[in-house]
């Protein structure tokens, strides 16, 4: 409104989406000093030349002028794209970071316990949650029935459901007088039930026929998953997602357990998490005329960290040696413990840990396989995320370790890497020559690969001779597409007229090694985890892989570049984010929440990192397969045919 | 300070003590205007002529001056005693009641569980309570022993303790990871059993010397007892006692309830309360270098009434037909649900309720007898304070029912009647006619007569023929100890010179009607409840008494007039305030609280109320000893020798 000359230190405000971060800074300031100051989590490979185009950010509201840059085509500057690091504030702006604008829900939840799935779950889907809800009627008392108010309704609650033995927590106490006098004895009752008694946690007077809701919730390092259940049949009824807050704190757990570390660490990065559930249960109810009053059951899954900084815990002792948790298995917490924004006498439920860094999501996770139910059989189970973590065994017997994988087939650290949601290449193939033919989620131009596509782009540029199996670019055999520039030496995948970005996608040799050492990781945690026990692959009667891989993901491509070991293909199984599948499942019944309780229980852990052996094997599985090109006999056959 | 004239709306202050009211009242006002406006328990039978004597005050702190008054000794006058009634407030004044100052701790607790009286006991005295304290190591992780700090915690205390199943609270678990490495691994643990579980309550890093504490509580209409107990042995450490304050609002339950309607009532109610057991457990430990925070673990006793009250629940059904309570057995509750300063995450027990009017009193109060721990004999307990409350049974059986006998043994509405406690006649017999031979509490002059004072006076009047058996004065005997004056007919008990007051003390035909109407409702319910069950009584093993009589009854006297059958002196045993000591054996030993919970479970509990009967039987009772002298035939004896 005012027309006077803009002071130099006047302040301008500035709001980054989708983290909802807002912040002043000064006239003068770039977006990317803004970006910065913010803590987001954008980083620049040029410094903030503006040639390298890895800041690029979308301006939603405000005006602003770039300054001359190669890095942004036309096309995208029109669209109102720019780069934060040649962007001048001079006005109030709102900013998308686009990079975290693509992870849609849909491609988080899909997959899941499908009908077709459902035949590998150790858990049961009979749906019998620990909390319900009774409509009731109490006699009135009289001169020969004057038992005290909280004993009629006991014995109506033995003689009608069948429920021996109950009680009731204070503040119900306090109010049955009246609430049973209001409409003649008719109550509804939320019932909790803990082992063979039922807790009575909330009773409105009269007959209230709104339904009763529970939620479950996957807290992922960079993902969070919200589901809302209908506790009358035990359906899934909505799903939303968003991303954790945490994020511009760091990304992955350990600078997470750093920045804990700080003063007042701990407390931000609890209400980081604890604002975004509640935003997403918010979300999630709000268009059905749900109030979170009407939640009285949560479950949760996430891993060691996750579920640290969850409960507001320090978690400083899970990155020191000799890397242990607080807890294991969780006890129960109310949800003014946490500031969790459903009924204040409802239950909360976390999935049991196991170790430092093999957690909630994993023993939730088993609930979605047949590892739980299986006796004789011999299951590998294996989740890829940041880090990997596996479990091998049975019903009788189980051993879990975690490795490093890095974020590599989540698409971090590789350039063109992206989370498996809309414009990511999903699969990918090479035909006449270097020409790509791919497949994008959602079909839109590709912004950037997912990890099956990544996986597919290694598997292809292998066996077709465009690297050697040490990962290194046979420039000869690459010709045309070969590129070098400041990133190193790379390979033009797909031409900038086809990308979304107008740029060409090129997967450097830093890109390329970065995988092998993450599949390397993963290798070779399987097979020490399998040496250890005296077990080799073909012993295995399934191996279950779940993460955000994208559910496409080749197994053939995964096994020739030795990411997984080259066994039957029949016995490989994607099942997608089973530790938010887990989590319901535990919602649905206790008998799941009982099997991943004593699952936890026996999981024996094993530190990798203690062990002599895990450095020998992750050396040898840096190559393409492997070394021992003995232990891929089916891609040896491949390669002495192609 | 001030020397301009007093205005006449200036205020002045007035204390009084023991109840720690202040009030602000216009200078001009009396004494009496005072404790009206603060709805002080003090009533007077003159209307505030000066000629009954009954607003006696100490005047302890500011200046006075009282109008004329014949029934203001002067020697009472010296000492600062001044008639309410007749003294203009025109300074701030604190003043003290003495009807209230009398009753000391030694009277209330006096008794209890002696060690004679041990062998009558249900309840166990093996110390075995359900808080503890233990002082422990937990090992420090290694990369071998990496479990979890709980799980080590709980290791250590199966490993050591034989504690198998072990939980904690949210909280503890918060600060666990903290105070384990704080001392090396030494802490302090609080635990609570339930059941075959134990919780850990507190946790405090090193080793922690001090002691942990229990209380205990009677909470009866009047008075309030606290014990504090040392739970390293189980030993009653310090005894205090302090009115309840809710006396202002009522004297007895029912104004209690009727007050508890009013519009914040009932908060006002409990915030009495709760204030009062709060400044008693201070007094209780502030000698004794204990903070309230060392306090686990409490357990309470009290009439149905009571209970709500003190739980803040609404009392107003125990009232009215069909006079149900909100609870009989009453769940586990929080210190901060009463806003009770002991630790906040102590245990709260309250012995159970069976019904409106028989309460936590009677079934903890079972606990001081051997009724619960007898299969063959058959008992009956009867509790005597404002209310008669009667149990009969054993082991196998128990049948319960009140009796309202009013307040007439506790010294209430009986003119020169006071507590058990300092100056209080206790026994009392005639030598020489009319010549008053009595026994006084604390040797001090007589002020008044209480139960046991009460009930040999009754009994000589009677057996010598002062009074008939139906209560009236024989004028003719009595000679020169007669009296008439405005409260009626009445005989000298005790010579002005002799009294505390310089008063002669009276007792009156309407004293000794309310007297003769109050062993009529116990007699009568007595009666009732084993003709209810076919039994006489004969059939009882032993009769066992509580209640504010004074230690020292005569069972004979009692007998004498009535008010309890004619059988074996021997059977009859006076156990002092079983309701305090019941509440102690609680807190000894949870198997204690569970049999007082089973033994609740089956009381049946008659509603005399409702029984066609009871007029009938009271109404026999309304002669001294009864209108069937069949039913004391060893009275029959005396009178007729006599």
């Amino acid at each position: 409104m005012s027309n006077t000359p803009k002071a130099k230190d006047e302040l301008k405000n500035v709001t980054f989406i989708p983290f909802n971060v807002s912040l002043s800074i000064p006239v003068g300031s770039t977006i990317l000093d803004a970006i910065k100051n913010a803590n987001l989590p954008v980083t620049t490979s040029c410094g903030g030349k503006g040639t390298c185009g890895d800041c690029i950010v979308q301006v939603l509201k405000g005006k602003y002028t770039m300054g001359t840059s190669a890095a942004l085509p036309e096309n995208l500057r029109k669209q109102g794209y720019t780069l934060a690091c040649k962007t001048e504030v001079n006005d109030d702006l709102v900013v998308q970071l686009p990079k975290f604008k693509q992870l849609s829900v849909k491609a988080i939840t899909d997959i899941g316990i499908s009908e077709s799935n459902r035949k590998f779950v150790s858990g049961t889907f009979e749906f019998e949650p620990l909390v319900k809800k009774l409509e009731i009627k109490v006699p009135e008392p009289t001169l020969e029935n004057n038992y005290s108010d909280l004993k009629r309704l006991q014995l109506t609650l033995i003689n009608k459901f069948g429920i021996k033995k109950s009680d009731c927590e204070y503040n119900i106490l306090k109010s049955l007088p009246h609430i049973l006098r209001e409409n003649d004895g008719h109550i509804t009752l939320i019932l909790f039930r803990s082992e063979e008694s039922w807790k009575i946690i909330d009773a409105i007077s009269g007959i209230n026929r709104k339904n009763i809701y529970g939620i479950t919730c996957d807290i992922g390092t960079t993902t969070l998953v919200v589901g809302l259940v209908d506790l009358k049949d035990g359906k899934l009824i909505n799903t939303v997602s968003g991303f954790n807050q945490q994020i511009k704190c760091g990304e992955d757990v350990i600078s997470r357990i750093n920045y804990a570390e700080r003063p007042g660490g701990l407390h931000e990065l609890n209400e980081l998490i604890i604002k975004e559930i509640n935003n997403l249960i918010q979300k999630a109810i709000e268009s059905l005329d749900i109030s979170c009053n009407d939640i009285y059951y949560a479950t949760f899954s996430g891993n060691t960290t996750m579920i640290h900084l969850f409960m507001n815990i320090d978690p400083r002792h899970i990155r020191k040696e000799p890397y242990v948790p607080a807890m294991n298995k969780i006890p129960l917490i109310s949800p003014w413990h946490l500031g969790l924004k459903i009924n204040n006498e409802g239950i909360i439920h976390i999935s049991p840990l196991v170790g430092s860094y093999v957690g909630g999501d994993i023993t939730a996770g088993l609930l979605c396989t047949p590892v739980l139910k299986s006796k004789g059989k011999i299951f590998m189970f294996i989740d890829i995320g940041t880090n990997g973590e596996l479990v091998i065994g049975n019903k009788n017997w189980l051993v879990t370790c975690a490795c490093s994988a890095g974020p590599a087939f989540e698409g971090g650290l590789i350039k063109f890497g992206m989370p498996a949601s809309a414009g990511a290449i999903e699969s990918f193939k090479f035909t006449n020559g270097l020409k790509a033919q791919y497949k994008v989620i959602d079909g839109l131009k590709p912004k950037g690969v997912c990890g099956s596509g990544l996986v597919d782009l290694l598997a292809e540029l292998f066996i077709n001779g465009y690297i050697e199996r040490n990962g290194s670019i046979n420039k000869d055999k690459v010709k045309d597409k070969y590129t070098r520039d400041d990133t190193g030496k790379g390979i033009i995948i797909v031409d900038a007229a086809e990308c979304f970005w107008g740029r060409d996608m090129i997967i450097y040799e830093n890109d390329i090694a970065n995988l092998i050492r993450s599949k390397a990781a993963i290798y070779s945690a399987c097979s020490l985890l399998l040496k250890n026990l005296g077990i080799t692959f073909d012993s295995l009667d399934s191996f279950y892989i779940s993460g955000g891989f994208g559910k496409n993901i080749s197994i053939e491509n995964a096994i020739t570049i030795g990411l997984f070991p080259d066994i039957n293909r029949r016995k490989y199984f994607y099942l997608g984010n089973t530790s938010f599948y887990g989590s319901y499942l535990m919602l649905l019944s206790d008998k799941n929440k009982n099997m991943v309780d004593m699952a936890s229980e026996k999981m024996t852990y094993i530190e990798l990192n203690t062990e002599p052996d895990y450095m020998n094997e992750y050396s040898a599985s840096l190559f393409l397969p492997h070394t021992n090109m003995g232990l891929f006999p089916s891609i040896n056959v491949l390669l002495k045919r192609g």
